[in-house]
């Protein structure tokens, strides 16, 4: 296996409504002192700026702090738990996460920023950019924060995924003991939006990360249902 | 933020019951290509090289597909779900994850590798014979890979740590916009874990990485009750 090299892009300023959020990280990228794109890297994009180019932002009562929780309401398909102000639900994606995705943090006060609606699309709309304005195929992975039960603390996960797998199945590959594995399906597009988010920090302005040196193997066409469980196969809804 | 590298260390050979681990790493690293180690650098090490090391394996009849069922019951304090074959349980570390955490792949046939009793002190042994034999402080991560309820896919997580933060709390750093933020607590030994398991693989026999460049201020003492949810803290259990 490589050696993996992660870093954040510099110069992505505030991104808003109608921004073509494709042509920005472009011309950023450009700018990278690492040097250009190449074929095979992975971008990693916070859910926040994808949100706001797509004009996902909604005004809300900034003086009523939960004044957004009825949008949590109207984003879910169903509400998994509820303690408190905390509402666990399951969104029209089929995230099971805090708030239905909804976020207050890096917003302007008085709005709340929703999730995409379709963060495949999002993700294949900035490959598909990169790839006509830089001539590099790359891999896109658009990330989000989330919780998780039984473990503190929160990692990124990917919500949407293009040009690169969200998960590898390992079925059937020999053990180093040189035996048939039985099941490991690795969910490589989530460890790699963790693995971004280590170098952006929640904080610092840095909203897209660049992988570079993933498995060339990994690299296809992907959906986000490969994350995704169904509920019928989940035993914790 | 900097820059994050990620390898896995060759060299490593199979680890048989009384190695002394520490030292394996530590010669590995010695001839490592990308030069030795630094002070902050974190070793993530795999559980079944450690489980090994300890003498965690038992024997099993290995005619018996589910001979090791008895063991998952025996090292669990709770079972959360079953469903078929299938055993979710909470072990005496707190872990709630697939059989225990207990697993026959890259072990030889007729046992069965259980988690090390204690992986935080199995981590300070690590970090503490790197710092004698090569005279670096470094941050130790023992990982293992879980599932999780919602989502498809394996991703690894710590189920030990040593010298670096389990969980990095951003609560009050202020956002982008200036404002403070209400929660952000990063789970970065997860997403070290995962970020290693990248350059691992399941089968290729790597199962030590060094990650480069983490953020200075993450090092300090820490344990794995960082990243445990208690049980009374829990929706979901």
């Amino acid at each position: 296996m490589g050696r993996l090299t992660i870093w954040g892009v510099e110069g992505i300023g505030e991104i808003t409504p109608q921004d073509q959020l494709g042509k920005i990280i472009s011309d950023a990228c450009r700018q990278e002192p690492n040097g250009p794109l190449q074929n095979n890297d992975v971008l990693v994009v916070t859910q926040k700026i994808v949100s706001k180019a797509e004009g996902r932002l909604v005004a809300i009562d900034a003086n009523d702090p939960l004044s957004h929780k009825q949008l949590v309401e109207d984003e879910a398909v169903r509400i998994v738990r509820r303690r408190g102000d905390l509402i666990i639900t399951e969104t029209k994606h089929g995230f099971v996460c805090a708030n239905s995705g909804i976020d207050l943090s890096n917003v302007e006060r008085g709005y709340a920023a929703l999730l995409p609606i379709d963060s495949d699309k999002s993700a294949r709309r900035i490959r598909d950019i990169i790839g006509a304005t830089l001539g590099v195929s790359v891999g896109v992975i658009i990330s989000d924060t989330f919780g998780r039960p039984w473990r503190k603390g929160l990692t990124d996960v990917a919500i949407g995924v293009a040009g690169v797998a969200g998960v590898v199945d390992l079925r059937g590959t020999p053990d180093s003991l040189g035996r048939i594995m039985q099941v490991t399906e690795v969910a490589v597009a989530d460890e790699l939006a963790s693995a971004a988010e280590l170098v952006m920090g929640k904080s610092s302005g840095v909203p897209v990360a660049i992988v570079r040196g993933v498995d060339e193997t990994w690299f296809r066409n992907s959906d986000i249902g490969e994350l995704v469980r169904p509920p019928q196969e989940d035993l914790f809804r």
